[in-house]
Order: C-alpha cells, then sequence, then structure tokens
C-alpha cells in the first residue's frame, strides 16, 4: 500500500522558528538570573485596562457571534481609515481598506490576490523569515537582493532594478525593517515605488513596527500622496504589535478597491472573515488611545537609547543597526554560526535572541533582539550577560 | 506604463456568492411578510448566555493577549480530543489535533499541506463552492465524481474509483453533505476510505453539520477505528454551526502527528495561531454544553420534520434531499436556471435560498435551503410563499 504524502513545498520548509527557540529558553536553569526573551516581537506590557474592557464586551455580546463581512467590520474600516488618512496626510476610504486575522494573513492575501506558482516576489536579504516560507510554501519563487551593513541595511536601488526580471510580480519591503530594525528613508521608499510603477510591478510594504518610529519623523513616507498610488501599492499593518492583542489576530491592509476585490475573494478561502469582537474593540480603541500609544512611543524609544548605552562598552556584541523595535547585533566570534551562538546564550546566560540565520543567506554573523520585549531595568542586564559570554 | 496585475487564478474566480445573494435579499420589499434567510449556513438562535459570558472573560483577560501555540491551546486540543474520543468511540490523542480559525481555514490549511498546484483534488460535483474556490486559486486540479439524485446523492464507489487518476493526492467528502444535507452511510464511509488507503491517496472529510445527525445515529462513521488511519485520513470540523458562534472563527482538524506538523508550518503562514479567547472560552463549552447542543439537535430534526410537512403540498419544488441542517429542492421550471428561480424568490417572495448552480455543473434544477437557519414558524409560512411563486 503505497502511503499518502504532503505537499513537498510544505515539508520541504524548516520548522517555525519561534517555538524551537522557546524550546531553548526553556531549559536556562535560571543560574544568571531572570530570563530575558529578545526573541519574539511581542510588545512587553499589556494592553490598558479599558481596552481589556472593550474586548470583553463585544466578545461577550450576541450581536457579533455571527458571520460578519469578509473586508471587515465597517466601524473598523472607516475608523482604520480615518487613523491611517492622518497618519499619512491623504485621504484614506474605507473601501480602501481590507481587515485580516493578523499582518502574516494580511501578506498571504496580498501575494495570492497578486501571485501564483511559477511567478516571482522579490524579498530583501534578511527577510521576514514568514515571507519567504509562505512564498515556499506557495510554489511563487522568491528573488532577492541584499540588505548589507555597509549601506545601513537599506537596500540600493541599482540592486532592487537588477532583481526585477520580467517573473517578478512584485516587490516586498518591510519598513520599520524585520529583522534589521532600520527605517528606509521616505526619498528612497518613493524611488522604489517609481521603479515598481515604471516596471508594472507591484509595491508591498510591511509597516507592522510603523506605530514606533522615531518621534522626530513626521509621516512614515509620501507614497500615498502618488496620484494612483493603488494602482501598484499595498500597505500592510498589524494591530497586534502597537495594541498588545496578538493573541487576537487583527491585522489590515490598505489597497486599492480593485486590489480590495481579489484580496476579499481569497479572504473568503482563507477563513470568511478575521474575527469580529476585536474588531469592534479596536474601533472603539483607534480613536480612543491615541495618548496611550503615544507613551508607548516613547517607551520604545527610551528603550532603544537604553540599548544602546548596555551594549557600547561590549567587545563582542556589536549593534549593526538599530530601529524601531528591533536591533540587529553583530556578533565577534568569526566563523560560528549565529545559531549556536543564540542557543548557548539563550541555554546558559537566559538571553534569548533569535539567530540571524533564521532571515536569509550570509546572515551568520547576526542576531536580531527584539528590544522591545524588555523593560529598561531587564535591558540593563545585558552588559554583564553578553560580556561574561564564552563561546563553548 | 505597464499595469501591476493580479493572479490570474484569484481574478477568475466568481465573487463569494453569500453577499452576492444577501445583496437580492436586501432589495425585497416585505410585501409578502418577513424575510425568511435560507441562504447562509448560520444557526438561526443565539449562543447561551453562560457560553458569552465565557467568551467575554477570556476576551477581557490579559492571559490571551499574547500569541498562542500553532496548533492550538492545549486546553481546547485536550478537550477537543476527549470529545471526539467520545463522539467515534476511539481514543484520539491531543497531539492528534489542530485547532484553526474556523473550517474554511482546516480546509485550506490541510490541502496546502498535501497538494501544490498542479497536483489534483476529488471534489464531488455538487460541492462546497469555497472547496472549489480555494482548490482553482491553489492553482490545484479539481477532479470530480457525481452526486446524483437516483443514487441518493451518495456517491458510488465506482465513479470515484474511476476519478482517482495518478494526479490526484486527497478525495474530498462532506457528511453531513453541504449542499445536499445527504448523510454517507458508515459502510459507505468505510469502503471509501479502504479505497484512498489502497490508492495512496488521503481521504478529507469535512464533518461541520456532525452534531445535527439524526437521533437514532450512535456514531458519525467508524474510520477513526482503523488501525493506522492517520496515515491517509485527516478530519475537519468547525465550531461555529454547533456553538453559533461563527463570528468568533474556530474550527478543527484531526489528523495524525505527521499530518499536524505539515498543517503547523501551513498555519504559522497563514496567520500563525487561531485567536485565542474562543479557543478559552470552548475549551470550557465543550465538556459542559452537552444538554444545550442536545436540545439544538432536536430543533434542528424537528425543523428538519416542519419542512418536510410544509414542502409536502407543493407543485413546483420538491425534496430532493433532507439531512442535516439543508435540504436540497428540485424546482419544476423546466429550463429556467436556479439562479433566476433564487433572485426572484429572493427579491419578490421574500426567500432567500441559494441555486444549486453556485455548488457545481448540471445543478440548475436545485436550490439549497439552509433550513436550520428558520425557525418552525417561518418555515410554515414557505407552503404559501412557494406555492403563490409565478416564475417572471
Amino acid at each position: 500500500m503505497p502511503a499518502a504524502s504532503f505537499n513537498s513545498a510544505v515539508q520541504s520548509l524548516d520548522l517555525p522558528p519561534i517555538p524551537m527557540v522557546h524550546q531553548w529558553a526553556s531549559t536556562y536553569d535560571g543560574t544568571k538570573g531572570p530570563s530575558l526573551d529578545l526573541s519574539q516581537a511581542v510588545p512587553g506590557y499589556a494592553p490598558p485596562q479599558i481596552l481589556l474592557d472593550w474586548l470583553g464586551e463585544a466578545s461577550a455580546s450576541p450581536k457579533y457571534t455571527g458571520y460578519g463581512p469578509i473586508e471587515g467590520e465597517p466601524t473598523l474600516r472607516s475608523a482604520y481609515a480615518a487613523h491611517v488618512s492622518e497618519v499619512y496626510g491623504r485621504d484614506i476610504g474605507s473601501s480602501q481598506i481590507h481587515i485580516t486575522s493578523g499582518c502574516n494573513q494580511a501578506f498571504i492575501a496580498t501575494v495570492m490576490a497578486i501571485a501564483g506558482a511559477g511567478d516571482s516576489v522579490l524579498l530583501s536579504n534578511p527577510f521576514y523569515f514568514n515571507h519567504a516560507t509562505t512564498l515556499s510554501m506557495l510554489g511563487i519563487h522568491c528573488k532577492s537582493f541584499d540588505l548589507l551593513e555597509r549601506n545601513g541595511f537599506i537596500p540600493t536601488l541599482e540592486d532592487l532594478e537588477a532583481a526585477l526580471d520580467p517573473s517578478v510580480k512584485a516587490v516586498m519591503l518591510v519598513s520599520p525593517n524585520n529583522p534589521t530594525g532600520a527605517i528606509y528613508p521616505a526619498d528612497w521608499l518613493q524611488s522604489a515605488f517609481e521603479l515598481c510603477r515604471k516596471k508594472g510591478v507591484w509595491l508591498i510594504l510591511d509597516e507592522t513596527y510603523r506605530d514606533f518610529l522615531p518621534l522626530d519623523m513626521a509621516q512614515p513616507h509620501p507614497l500615498f500622496q502618488n496620484q494612483d498610488w493603488s494602482e501598484n501599492f499595498i500597505q500592510l499593518y498589524s494591530f497586534s504589535k502597537s495594541f498588545c492583542i496578538p493573541g487576537h489576530r487583527l491585522g489590515a491592509v490598505i489597497a486599492g478597491e480593485k486590489a480590495v476585490l481579489e484580496i476579499a475573494k481569497v479572504m473568503d478561502n482563507l477563513q470568511i472573515c478575521a474575527p469580529r469582537p476585536p474588531q469592534i474593540a479596536i474601533a472603539k480603541a483607534l480613536p480612543q488611545l491615541g495618548d496611550w500609544r503615544h507613551q508607548n512611543r516613547l517607551e520604545i524609544a527610551a528603550r532603544a537609547a537604553t540599548l544602546e548605552t548596555v551594549m557600547a562598552p561590549l567587545d563582542k556584541f556589536h549593534i549593526a543597526s538599530i530601529g524601531s523595535y528591533f536591533s540587529y547585533i553583530r556578533h565577534g566570534f568569526d566563523g560560528v554560526s549565529a545559531i549556536e551562538i543564540a542557543q548557548q546564550l539563550s541555554q546558559q546566560y537566559g538571553v534569548t535572541p533569535l539567530p540571524g540565520t533564521f532571515f536569509g543567506a550570509d546572515q551568520a554573523q547576526y542576531l536580531r533582539f527584539a528590544f522591545a520585549n524588555v523593560d529598561q531595568t531587564s535591558l540593563k542586564l545585558l552588559t554583564d550577560r553578553l560580556g561574561s559570554f564564552q563561546h563553548k
């Protein structure tokens, strides 16, 4: 009897990295002090009580137990449209919003609406690993351009253009970047948009960490100010980080109405609609919790500053890049893989970063620190912990 | 400038049918009496207050705001494993459970774990439309075997075997069936399982309507009693219908541990994990709301009996099949498409079924009635409404 077989494109995927590093961390015996989880990008503080109340109310209501509209609750689509109109200084309508269950789903729904097996999508190297695994499992070729330390991990337009062969349907950018934390400059993003426009290629921009941009940045980018941006630009976002509710699963897409229509067809097959109660709660939270979110932006900026201070004295761990939420750390153990360093740090020193190796080729000298997870008091422990690190 | 283009496999999909028929229904002027929505398979009654309380409590708790395990909350996996062990009379472990955001997601995650673009999956004709659109958008070939009224809409093994060419990775069955309501006999399912086993093909069985089986059925089927069932059998389920919470998006897969591992890789890319608060609430509800669910099973059975009574006097609308949740109705307007009949019924008579046409080829003489949506008092209105129907 032949055994029933799996999809080789899925079977060949690596296991999801977060559970793997949590497994490492679980074997740390506590001898160096409290465990510092710098691995997963989750806010290291709780959502405000009023938001928990709203979530509870909406979930307990019989009004939201039935199916909702595929594209999202009208109240959230219009609240988010109003919010992003203010963020980007350009009128964005609720018909240009599609709600999803988190930003991974925003990505897969968008990319499926654009590309099929045999097409190509451009990712940076390093990339956000779920983008790469999503493309692989869909049979979409993943082509890439480099993010290099000497360029501040900002891609060059030349590299981007060189990678744009005719099989490419979309260019995927992440800013603020995961894993490097780098913030792509507004004029660079505008040039990338123009290049994609010229080539008839979609530009997809994941701005999951938009709410943690430095305080001196007025706007994340000017792309929505382009006439007809909706012809080749799609923007992705997550409510998880900003509102500290990843467990409720909520994200959003901004796209032209034609793209929203195609994304809705995909979403209907992925899960009909995002869960309704958190949509109702976040529609209330968007206009009302601006101050609370601003305080978090200040706090994450302060954590970034603290990380810079605590890393400064170290010989073997250098900040290669730091921005919103993440810092990309270069280790000084030549020829030693970041996986080995990360595993030893996690199991023996109670410090759990993600190895750069998870984010692409030639990243073995880097570690990703999701510093936003950890409060300043705990970050200060890093000087001693990392300073005392001895490889094997 | 070339325009950025969409995925033709998505662009060529029809629009999701439910919003389209809701659009029809919205133009009904009420002259014939209250609108009867027989279109979407949603319970026509509210969840119990205690479940709403549990949903509210879990959503308001700071304990579930972070990411959860990809495969689902341990508490729900073990509660559901205990429940299905009882339902099927065979020990099923929590490691054989994967939680999803509803049963559409259970299907796409399972089918992606098994098949890629260019492979084939067998569906019945008629089929549940999201199964067909999901396969199409993934570039998976959809091959089919017929469900015929003269066979009680049960497939024949001969037809199934004839359709099983070497490109087929999986056979998809739905029992109780959507759209026909037909319940596949236990011995037929066992034979289909053995055929798939012999061919090295997966059997995927969607049992979304399992909790509404006739009261005299002891077990839905004996498939879990096969030694090594996990080598080629995967079972799908939705908590939406039984607990009246489609808006919270929750479903489940039962599969072998190897399959759960592959499905988890897909789920990580689809949305990391299902929303957590409803998982916590349903883990409580499964062991505690058995009586309430039994009452609903009685009520849906009573609705089925009422539908048979009210349809009996009609000349132009005949019950071709009736089972759990759905009845498949043959209309007597020869040569007139079910779409035309359904649209006119919806807009002018306040009765909204789904046309059989949405469910596959050669279904233009059928309408699907989701009778479980409508209480018995309202169902009794159908004799006059349908009896007075005049085509154009």
